[in-house]
């Protein structure tokens, strides 16, 4: 693992909307993904691994759905 | 992944009703996985895969529970 | 999957007790499975398979624990 | 499947003490096996599979602490 | 499984700090195994088991995790 | 197992920046590997195992999303 890579682009939980809370936690769980295996061509040849196989994508879309729950809910839903 | 595909159709959270909020969550989860997977192709030959798999139905419905459980709280759980 | 399917039974998540609550959830997660493959025929034949296997069947508690914390939510827990 | 099954003991997720709330998790996670498996012979064959099975035992703990979870927010974590 | 065995060290969720949150939270994940599971002899088999197997480690770590989210709200946090 | 091993560094869950909660996340996930395997020669050989598996580096993304949701909320999201 590295200690120098960033975790959370703009250091914060806040977007401006949901589509974009969204892609921040896209985003954040691939930052852990690349903190615990640093190695970028290790994770090239795992690309192809977990995107051709149907239960790795549903495990990533249960990872996204977490962390989007927590982005979500520091940015109070997003409600006027 | 691609970075182009829009992630929460209509950019919001909140809807009319539970059986849409059902239905959100469930588009939701589908597209993290045609993020992270854009190649149609690949993902309809996923699809019989996950599809008759006693498995990856049950763990598609943790996944839909667990985006369910934020758009529920975004609308305050659709109380009067 | 299917989009005509009612997902969530009565179009609430607002029961009169915690024991329809609980069954509204065990209700819940079996429609997403529905949904997810519509056709009965293929389902008929996947539930011997969890039915008998002890992983699917507590991966099947864990579904159902989920959908059950967001109704509990929505009912303030039936506290009086 | 059966309707049949009582799923939450009491009908109520109150209890006096964390103790007994932890025992109902317990019990609420093994109703709702016993409502996808109501044959009693089955899952008498399935018990000594998980009970000596490490990666189930683990999701079987899984399982109770998404269950407690929802228990101890409906006593208000029995804060004096 | 047993119903002889204490759940909960204390019958309760508050602790003094963090840390004793934390090892709180991995108690209460080893006596649902020791519940499930009773037999002293066959739980010190499956030990070297999990300890040594990564994927058992990740998902005991997973367990741990949602018990403590549970005592940590219990405890506000411990916020001063 | 060893009871010796500090589970939250500093002993509290509140950081200044959500970056520095992200990083305690990561290090509380790691501390409970640690205080179930505390033999380091061994996780030493389990390190490669994880870091170059797909579906367990997925795995962690979940446990760490998981503890960041803890600590997030201790810090009210960080919000200003």
């Amino acid at each position: 693992m590295s200690e120098n890579i960033q975790l959370i682009p703009g250091n914060t939980l806040l977007t401006a909307t949901p589509e974009e809370g969204r892609a921040l936690a896209m985003k954040m769980s691939r930052l852990i993904i690349k903190a615990t295996q640093p190695d970028a061509t290790i994770r090239e040849k795992l690309r192809p691994v977990y995107a051709e196989d149907a239960a790795m994508l549903i495990a990533i879309g249960q990872t996204v759905a977490l962390e989007f729950a927590t982005i979500a809910a520091a940015n109070n839903y997003w409600r006027k």
